[in-house]
């Protein structure tokens, strides 16, 4: 197979056409456009229309997606996942917190997680995202190198993030050596790939030091990338900084000077209106992750605050040891649906808000909304094909609510990110998934035991 | 193509074979069965165990469904539904409750159905469970004869049941008539087939006089066939009742002598213990509807306690307007999680309880439970074949953690009902699924006018 990063020639004016479905561009106010026809050109959109208004180009090896009868429309941004946690998929449920964490997660992480592991695990964490049609990722974990060799290898766009915590961790059995260990993962991957942004992922207020925060916050200005953080995900997480600092997390963290537009804030369950506003008026990211929320019983984010108040929101799954899976499709409909039920207002947060949170909203909070999230001319051409000629899509009164209340991961035909077809007709083209569930089985069969 | 009713010859002892899978058997206590074997005679499972004990029968033409790396497991039971509304999939979405039923759905009910709509949207409904897995339906509604016919021709069980209210409704203009039309119905049935059970369906103590509830319950029990109803779905009902009667809803329902082993009462949002304990005690079932509740904003029904309490309790998606769909893996999801997040407990309902719901426990809410809802020797041979091999199931610990919280209905591969295939590799075998989209699509059309 060629290799995901040999791009086509320079001497074409278009290399792919994306046709004959109805665009749902996700740009602000723009209608869904029937029997559309984007154009595009190495990595990026040079033109998006109907078809009647854009006429095919000339040119004997043009690589064409039908969409007919289909969806076409931004790439899924997964804005906070744990990937290579695909290896515990299964693994432990249906537990109390902490027996799951500390008997079962930890345990297992600390004996299996190995560069090699986590790099199988990641793989296949990708082409679970990509086979269910999210083209970007927000990953936060340890052994990060291995992370971006899975990302660089499967084509998935993707901000990885190495992890900080103040207690010996996969990698970093001296957690002394977190900042340094942070330090040289920026160093080493900055330049590394357009497609590629590395970051820094502080485990939490609770797990990390006053002063480790402090030097992840500078690092981060440093090298110019993100912060991932978990904030406010548990009632003990905020009695305990309450009990620590006098205040609630989201203003001990702006005391430190941690709230800006670099932070991406997941959870946020228990963020009060002072805490979404100050996320807010800094431009910080929240991520909603609402599955693994209901899993761990963690408890219900005010998302309709959180929208109303105008945040920078995305969307994520969380690890698959706590959802188990990392369908953005399923995690929009239970978005949706969490909120209408735990406001009591069936109007409370609609189709087009989740799909916004899981599209512009979440590469926005990752502050890649120059680059993905809507189909514009200009922007990289992240995009998939939704094929909506199934009995459960059927009829189709409203796109966005078909896609949202109605559609699952399994219906994404065709899928591209930075310009390269990574799945067609529901095909991969440059990785064998064979190979790589087999690699995983065999480091599950381990962890079994 | 041949007819879903031509039964195959008698002169085999096997007409079917399914066979290489892991079997979760859903007999209570019963491990999963690896690379299992299940003979079929006819409309019944003869034998079933591990292909080492159960040799393969010789014969010519034995049918046989290869279900290795796969989960072989009994056909889910959608208890609480209502299939043609398949037709208004997403016309709606995201208002008020009172906009969205009154100046939405009853209109456009009102307006749009007829025999001939019902019937493409039951059949519609119908393979969107097939091909999802569900091989058992409970359903209410109008212009019943038609999703009879529906049922009749995909193969599907059923239970349907004719709506009753004292309101003019579909079919039936003049609400006097609402005992005669439910009377005829189950006249019209009652032995039409084994598979296909006629019952009633009263809309909801609120809109049923205490006269209208006597009389349904006198017809179900001179004709032996079950009454569902939509119990205690919203507060507003429940303070209804309480003003009308001086008693909750279960309660006058009991003070009617409606509770008894035939009563299927659909949602149960606002039962409280004691409703539960009469519920239970009177051996009626409660059928969980949580994705409709949530999108309706109903409320979180309180699901650990039904279970807890031993009620006979099974899973419903309700109708498309309010779900949008009709998939029990996503249902069962949602199930778990939202008992988890609503109670504050990781560990108040587990995988292996909603999946009960959503096979036995459905079964046995519906009085079918002798013949479907596990897979054991003598009872009805509806089977589904779930095909594991897909990055989003693996690794595989644990096969029922896998079907809850990560398989959704693209996974089924096979489905058998009464004997007979109705899916092979994802292929519906008795009905074109174009046809049936291209109607309702043609109905749609005039809907959305």
């Amino acid at each position: 197979m060629k290799s995901i990063n040999s791009k086509p020639s320079e001497t074409k004016n278009v290399d792919l056409v994306i046709q004959g479905g109805t665009a749902v561009t996700m740009v602000p106010g723009q209608a869904p456009v029937p029997n559309a026809r984007i154009l595009i050109k190495k990595d990026r959109i040079v033109q998006i229309g109907p078809s009647t208004e854009i006429p095919l180009p000339h040119g004997s090896a043009l690589d064409i997606i039908d969409a007919q009868n289909g969806i076409i429309m931004p790439g899924l941004v997964n804005a906070h996942a744990h990937t290579a946690m695909a290896l515990f998929r299964g693994f432990a449920d249906d537990l109390p917190l902490r027996t799951w964490l500390f008997d079962k997660i930890f345990p297992a992480e600390a004996d299996f997680l190995s560069p090699e592991t986590v790099y199988w695990g990641a793989l296949m964490g990708c082409i679970e995202m990509i086979t269910s049609g999210t083209t970007c990722v927000a990953d936060g974990y340890f052994f990060q190198d291995a992370t971006i060799r899975a990302v660089d290898k499967c084509g998935i766009r993707a901000v990885v993030a190495q992890g900080v915590i103040d207690f010996p961790a996969p990698g970093i059995p001296d957690p002394k050596k977190n900042i340094r260990t942070a330090r040289d993962f920026l160093e080493k991957w900055q330049h590394f790939s357009e497609r590629i942004t590395p970051g820094l992922f502080c485990h939490s207020p609770v797990t990390c030091s006053e002063k480790t925060l402090l030097r992840s916050q500078q690092l981060s200005k440093d090298y110019d990338k993100p912060l991932q953080i978990h904030l406010s995900e548990t009632s003990a997480e905020v009695a305990e900084i309450i009990k620590r600092t006098g205040k609630r997390p989201t203003h001990y963290l702006d005391q430190l000077d941690l709230v800006d537009n670099q932070l991406i804030a997941a959870h946020g369950v228990y963020l009060d209106k002072s805490e979404i506003r100050c996320l807010h008026k800094k431009g910080a990211g929240i991520i909603h992750v609402p599955e693994s929320n209901m899993k761990l019983s963690s408890g219900i984010a005010p998302l309709a605050d959180i929208l109303a108040m105008g945040v920078r929101t995305g969307l994520g799954t969380d690890g698959c040891a706590s959802n188990n899976n990392l369908d953005l499709f399923g995690e929009m409909d239970t978005a949706a649906k969490l909120s209408k039920v735990s406001t009591g207002r069936p109007d409370a947060t609609s189709a087009t808000q989740v799909l916004e949170m899981a599209t512009i909203g979440g590469a926005a909070a990752l502050g890649l909304e120059k680059e993905t999230g809507t189909l514009e001319k200009g922007k990289k051409a992240d995009i998939i094909v939704v094929d909506t000629r199934a009995p459960h899509l059927c009829p189709l009164y409203n796109p966005v609510s078909v896609l949202v209340y109605a559609a699952c991961g399994a219906d994404v035909k065709d899928v591209v990110v930075d310009g390269t077809t990574l799945m067609k007709e529901r095909k991969l083209c440059f990785l064998d998934p064979n190979e790589i569930m087999a690699r995983v089985g065999e480091i599950s069969e381990k962890i079994r035991r």
